[in-house]
C-alpha cells in the first residue's frame, strides 16, 4: 500500500444512480476505503441510497466505514458553531482512516451529494484533516447538481440568453430579497418558503423536490399562482417522507 | 418505429469522454439518430472528441447524421442575429431528421457540450423545432459544466461559505464591473481579459482552459498578480491549439 493518503471527493448526483459519471464509477471503485455517515433516522433514505451505489459499483476491494456524523451545535454564533462541526467531522474522518488503513496510507473516498464544489463541506473539511494527521492529496470528481437536475427535469435554461445567474440560499433570500443584478436566482437549502420574501409581480417560478429520485416532484408557474401549491406540496412531501430537499429557480422580466 | 419524435440533448461535459454521466452514456446508446454539427476547422478537435465518443458509446443502432452548422451573421443586432441563427440551425436539425428517420418518428440525440442549461442554445433551437414540421418531446440529460470542471481541477468550493455566487458573461463584467451582491463571480464566454475590468485589490483568480481535456492549463493566484500571465498563457494556447475554451472564478474579500 502507498505512503500517500489520497481523498477522493466524488460527486455523485442527486439521488438517480445513474448521475454518476464514468469518473465516479471509476474512483469509486478503486478506493481502498469508502466513508458512509450516518446523518440520523430521518435521512436514512439518503444512507440507504449511497450504500446502494457502493453495492452495485464495488469490485470487493474496498472496505466501507460507517459512523455516525457529529451533531452541530444549534445555538451560538453560525459560522463558529460551523467551524468546531468541521472539526469534530474532519477528526472522525482520521479516526476512521487510521482504524481502517492502518499503514497509513490508500485512496479514501466520500459520496457527496451533488457535486463537492456547490454548497458542501467536504473540501472545508478534507483541509482540516491536515491538523489531525498528514495532509491527504485531495482529488475532485464532479457531478451533477440539484440546479443542473432541476433545469433538466423542467427542460428549462438556467440563464436567459447570455444574462447572468445568482445562485443563492433561501435565507439570503429572505434577508435580502431578489439579488442585484441578475433577472435568474436559484435558491438552494431553503428551510421552506423563502421566495415569499420578493415581489411575485411578473416571476416565473420552476420549483423541484427529490430531484432524480422516483419521488421527484415538480411545480411550475406564475409564483404569484403557484407559491401557495408549493407550499403544501412542500409540507405534504415532508410529511410522507420524513424529510426533503428541493431547490427552485425563479425567472423575472418579459420572459417571467 | 414509433412515431413520436424524441429529442435528447445530452449534456457531456467539457472534454473528458469520463465526464459522461451513465444517463447519457444510455441516452446516446439508446438513439436512433446522433445530430453531430460540424462547427468550423478551428474547432475541429472538438468534433473529433464528439466522434470518438460516438465511436467508443454506439450500439451499431444510430445513425451518424454530421451537417455544417450555419453561420451566425457577424454585423446587426446581435440578439436578432441570433434569433435568425438558431431559426437556422432548427431548419437544418429539420432537414437531417426527415432525411435520416423518413417514418418522422424515433430517437434523436445532441452531444452538448458542458450542460444543455448553461449558456447553450439547444433548448432554444428545439423549440423552434415545432416550428418547421412537429414539435418533438425533449429530453435534458445534465453533463459537467465547465464551471464544475474548474472548481475541481483547482480543489476550491464555488461558493463562500453559504454565501451567494453570480455566473455572468465576459460582455457583461467588461461593462458593468464586479456584480453586486456576490463576492464570488464566474466569468464564462469570455473573450479573453474581462477581469481587467474589475479593481484587482484583493481580488483571486482560479482560470482553467480546456478543462478536463489532456491540454488542461490552471493558473491561480491573486489577480494582480497573475493577469499578465493568464493574458499570455490564453494568447499562446489559443495559438498552438487554434482555438480555446476557458473559464475563472473570482473571489474578493478575506479569503481573496
Amino acid at each position: 500500500m502507498a505512503d500517500t493518503l489520497e481523498l477522493h471527493l466524488v460527486g455523485i448526483g442527486t439521488g438517480n444512480p445513474e448521475h454518476l459519471t464514468l469518473a465516479a464509477v471509476r474512483a469509486l471503485d478503486a478506493a481502498d476505503l469508502i466513508l458512509l455517515p450516518r446523518k440520523g433516522e430521518d435521512k436514512v433514505e439518503l444512507l440507504d441510497l449511497r450504500r446502494d451505489i457502493c453495492t452495485r459499483l464495488l469490485n470487493g476491494h474496498a472496505r466501507i466505514a460507517e459512523f455516525d456524523l457529529p451533531l452541530r451545535a444549534a445555538d451560538g454564533d453560525y459560522l463558529a458553531a460551523v467551524a468546531d462541526w468541521h472539526d469534530a467531522i474532519a477528526a472522525e474522518w482520521r479516526r476512521q482512516i487510521d482504524a481502517h488503513l492502518p499503514a497509513g496510507g490508500g485512496k479514501v473516498a466520500l459520496l457527496v451529494w451533488g457535486d463537492p464544489s456547490l454548497y458542501d463541506s467536504s473540501l472545508r473539511i478534507a483541509t482540516r484533516l491536515g491538523a489531525v494527521g498528514g495532509a491527504p492529496r485531495v482529488h475532485v470528481v464532479p457531478g451533477i447538481t440539484a440546479v443542473q437536475a432541476l433545469t433538466a427535469a423542467h427542460g428549462i435554461p438556467l440563464n436567459d440568453l447570455a444574462a447572468p445567474v445568482v445562485i443563492t440560499t433561501g435565507r439570503r433570500l429572505r434577508e435580502g430579497g431578489w439579488p442585484a443584478g441578475a433577472d435568474t436566482v436559484v435558491v438552494m437549502l431553503d428551510s421552506g418558503g423563502a421566495f415569499q420574501a420578493v415581489d411575485a409581480d411578473g416571476v416565473g417560478i420552476w420549483w423541484g423536490a427529490y430531484l432524480g429520485m422516483p419521488q421527484q416532484a415538480l411545480v411550475a408557474g406564475a409564483l404569484g399562482e403557484v407559491a401557495g401549491d408549493i407550499l403544501r406540496e412542500r409540507a405534504r412531501l415532508r410529511q410522507a417522507h420524513g424529510w426533503i430537499m428541493d431547490v427552485y429557480l425563479m425567472r423575472r422580466g418579459p420572459g417571467g
